[in-house]
């Protein structure tokens, strides 16, 4: 049996054992679903960067950036963190420059770990089958918000690891994977009415950016898991 | 309305809002349900030492040393961490110095807010009588297990949460204390067959030490707050 860890901020990361494991690195608002979504739609390559110094470096070359902080756009950038900019027109072909307030640290983070996809709602069933494929403990990271717990990245976590351990290959002893899972199950039957009481949603609506929230929470609309690899995202269909 | 915030761990306490706080100490298995009984059966004061160094300065005198790592006694400790230990006899009229692998760690980190009680489920009901008349902002922080989450500190955090909001004063926008209320009502039916489940609770079993579990989990035997105060703790009867 291979074994599920939740880990619930970057911030706790080195108190967890992640040796080894197949990483996930999840930011559903939005960072995360906005990477799937580029890769889904024909995005060459996907590039997470911490820092807005070294973002600077990408700009005019042919990269698209895409930066925000505390959900706002930053001056430089061409667009945002709404996973409703990236279409196909946008980003086909394209080599994005990615750079939000807790995602992208979240993936240079995760790529500690044997190997780390990018999962969201949008392409979870997917997510699941690679790590089950995987055969190797599971390391779920959650980039919560500035050091702090959030519920949408936690259920998140909560609903992978309940389809893992619903395979019978997977198990966990981990606290914080127990409460993902009883969290996942308490919001699983109206899952956008219940995201509606994060401080998240509430923040993405004070700045007139929650026109994107309810796509973040549809399920399986694709089944690429972009892989974080030598410093880029690329996708892996499975 | 006054605000209620729920922080996890430690390690993430410095990315909380807690100034101007009331903050309760949370280690429910076993360090802040053992304070509660060692001040409820007489001791004259508790006084929390993070590191073994420090603790050797407090052997050769007239104090009674409880301290355990990883659940287990240290050699030169006169007791350990069970609450099983703190009788009347032993401890009535005693300074106790106390160091445990987590606890003590948690009390004097709360010591950063205004004013700092000791919680744990036997005096659960006085700690919430303590906030409501303390008319402050709440700060609940739980010990988890170095560094990382538990579920037995969170649920309790959920249910005087969930308790403090019942009054009408107090409310939250705080995503780990909304997930802690949700923890609690989910674990409320049958608390202590939920709990048998938390990595502690096997942690404790390992090592012969789930004699005082049970004890951890009864509601309301006690209506002292024992408050951390000037390095020491002492009662405040509610």
């Amino acid at each position: 049996m291979y074994q599920i860890t939740v880990c619930f901020t970057p911030a706790q990361f080195s108190y967890y054992h992640y040796e080894g494991c197949n990483a996930v690195a999840i930011d559903i608002l939005r960072a995360t679903t906005s990477i799937c979504t580029a890769i889904m739609n024909g995005a060459k390559e996907v590039i997470p960067v911490s820092s807005v110094d070294e973002l600077q470096n990408f700009t005019g070359r042919d990269i698209l950036i895409a930066a925000e902080r505390d959900g706002i756009k930053l001056d430089f950038a061409d667009i945002g963190n709404s996973p409703l900019y990236f279409t196909r027109e946008l980003v086909e072909g394209r080599t994005i420059a990615f750079s939000t307030t807790n995602g992208t640290h979240t993936i240079n983070l995760a790529a500690k770990c044997h190997s780390v996809a990018i999962g969201a709602f949008i392409n979870m069933s997917a997510v699941c089958r690679w790590l089950e494929d995987g055969k190797r403990d599971v390391f779920l990271l959650c980039a919560g918000w500035k050091g702090r717990f959030n519920l949408e990245d936690t259920i998140f976590a909560g609903a992978v690891a309940q389809k893992l351990i619903e395979t019978g290959k997977f198990t966990t002893t981990c606290d914080s994977a127990l409460a993902a899972i009883d969290l996942w199950s308490t919001a699983n039957p109206n899952l956008k009415q219940y995201i509606t009481k994060a401080e998240h949603h509430e923040r993405l609506r004070k700045i007139n950016a929650a026109d994107a929230i309810p796509y973040c929470f549809n399920l399986d609309t694709t089944n690429i898991v972009p892989i974080f690899k030598n410093g880029a995202i690329k996708t892996e269909k499975i």
